[in-house]
């Protein structure tokens, strides 16, 4: 059964048929004078990647799925750390023996992006030339370093061709610059609630959130480590992020205009309305497990990337692909990547004469679906895997 | 010819009928002990409402029209304010002579709501009883206690019947609101992109906007006159406030994803899109030109505004109205009161055997429309009061 937890972490959760007990891995590499060269050319290093893998790697080492994970989450994408642990992965209702990425038969890795703050290097890692947090002097990074970083590890796994990398939201923008640099190396995409580049609306949205942490005093232009941290910007960051990744029909579901005794708050300002103390909520949660610059660093390189740069349009940069097939996922209610965008993706996609199914899913959830609707998602997915 | 100016004041300017120049007047009262009532039962007096009429009172005094402005516009609804005003009035395409409200055949009437900061009385006043601004301790206002106060302009002006209220978004709650207290007095409505109440969706846009304000260092707890004002909270409630004013397609078509170099993007946080530098311009301005209490007391009021409060529902609250005719339009790309708001009260009011018209304007311009499509909003509008 199904608990929907509609939070900063919706699960699914679903108790039949999980990976069970599973641990964080690590991988470094790019000690100097070796460091990784990002795009823009500066040189990071060294590297700490974060990854989990689930199930087992077959001797022909051509059953790997790689899974993307999206802003906030984490390279734990299915199972639980301990037997008392009452998280499980965030999408661990779709991971797991007999589940769409079904750990029976692939081997599964999901890993950490670099720039986040869950074990992978990121602005809150320790930069070896000086001994203290990268902050703001970490290098600006791309989803094109992200992905260039989990090539080293998929690498260092003596892995050289992948079955299918899947993502949702900006997961499925790495999974698109993954087939685009390593044309001979994957398979197959499943491209979730994303798109080949962000909205301006999302660019603008993203604006907002990075000026509230900056404008947080206690943001000390991103050296805030070891003191106060600019946790009321990055509340409200999370804040507006988080009404872009519901709907408006959900929230009158879920909230209607339901509040403290309306008298009340005709009197006083102290009285809220129920979505403005859920708001508030997932606001001060998310500034307990997410670091602020992480925030930054990413919704960054979620602005600046562009499936068709360099190129002349989006049909032309696909021309590059080699995947045989694709499969591509959104929902009604989602308006931070709205069917639209992944209807470009799919007409490019097609223009280049790859086998592209779409799948517009009817749901009240908006864009946190992706994270939601597992009965809906898993059997287009398991159809797509079987057919590879 | 018509200039559209899209910012943070969209202004259609026309150069051909203008009502010409215009004085802002003023009407003070409720001097103590005779101090106003307002819906939470505390007291506020003196009170000063700003205001400018158009057009002549005619002999029976039946030709009266009242404008209801939105959130951060005044009563300066048309003309110029001398020959050398750049800035013609916040409908100035909509009013004058010949134009939609017709100021050759009806006496216009415009004043700014309680709470604003644009001459009536609001927290940025002096409270006579300290002779300091009321800051914070103005008291919680509501859309009903705005109509309350212009009540006592509209019956200081000898006028006891009015022809028709016309507002747009939160100007069509005032205009609903004063149906609703004055039957009588009321004989028809234009409700403009407008709703019988705020979707939950919108209270939580305003929450994150009235929490950057009230994070800001400089806010004092509402305070701050005199002193260092909370700008950057409020650009930021600002930024947000503008996005739901635009609209995704149009926000493609007006600055897609252009940007600074993006190899320079990509090393330095310093280089922005389009669309971010339009954004700061915009709430940059508005920190020059409104003060940060009134928007959290307006906010409030629209947050808390439900024309159904104390009935079972819509249809059985309209069930008071006496209105005889009604006219409600709506956007298609608005999205902060989208058209299923204005078709909510198009069924209230019929429900009520009220003469309604309903007009869905295709518009890119989102919300904002109702300032801009004032080629499309003139018909039905003439047409509404011709019959009237």
């Amino acid at each position: 059964m199904t608990t929907e937890r509609l939070g900063e972490s919706p699960i699914a959760i679903v108790n039949e048929g999980s990976v069970g007990i599973v641990e964080t891995k690590f991988f470094a590499f790019a000690q100097p004078p070796g460091e990784f060269v990002l795009e823009n050319g500066s040189k990071l290093g060294p590297i700490k990647i974060a990854y989990e893998t689930y199930g087992r790697l077959n001797k022909n080492r051509d059953n790997v799925i790689l899974i993307e994970h999206a802003l906030t989450a984490s390279a734990h994408a299915a199972g639980r750390h301990s037997h008392s642990d009452d998280n499980p992965g965030w999408w661990d209702s779709m991971v797991g023996p007999g589940r769409a990425f079904d750990s029976d038969k692939y081997y599964i890795i999901c890993s950490n992006f670099l720039g986040s703050c869950y074990g992978t290097t990121g602005p809150s890692s320790l930069n070896p030339k000086t001994n203290k947090p990268y902050g703001y002097s970490f290098p600006v990074i791309t989803i094109r370093d992200m992905v260039g970083v989990q090539k080293r590890l998929v690498d260092h796994l003596g892995i050289n061709s992948i079955l299918c990398i899947a993502g949702g939201s900006m997961g499925g923008m790495q999974a698109i610059e993954w087939a685009l640099l390593w044309p001979e190396f994957v398979k197959s995409v499943i491209l979730i609630a994303s798109g080949a580049w962000s909205s301006p609306q999302s660019i603008a949205i993203h604006k907002v959130g990075i000026q509230a942490i900056k404008d947080d005093p206690n943001f000390s232009d991103g050296h805030y480590y070891g003191k106060q941290s600019p946790d009321k910007g990055l509340a409200i960051a999370r804040m507006i992020g988080h009404i872009t990744y519901l709907n408006d029909k959900m929230l009158w579901e879920k909230f209607g205009r339901r509040s403290d005794n309306i008298q009340d708050m005709k009197s006083s300002f102290k009285y809220r309305f129920e979505v403005e103390k859920y708001l508030q909520y997932q606001g001060k949660k998310f500034v307990g497990r997410f670091d602020a610059n992480s925030y930054i660093y990413i919704m960054r390189a979620i602005d600046m990337y562009d499936a068709s740069e360099g190129r002349t349009n989006l049909d032309e940069s696909f021309n590059r692909l080699k995947i045989i097939k694709a499969l591509v996922i959104s929902f009604t209610s989602d308006w931070l990547f709205p069917s639209y965008q992944s209807k470009e993706l799919v007409s490019a996609l097609r223009a280049n004469n790859i086998n592209t199914s779409y799948k517009e899913i009817k749901s009240q959830y908006g864009h946190d679906s992706f994270l939601l609707k597992y009965k809906q998602l898993t059997p287009p997915i398991r159809r797509h895997l079987n057919k590879l």
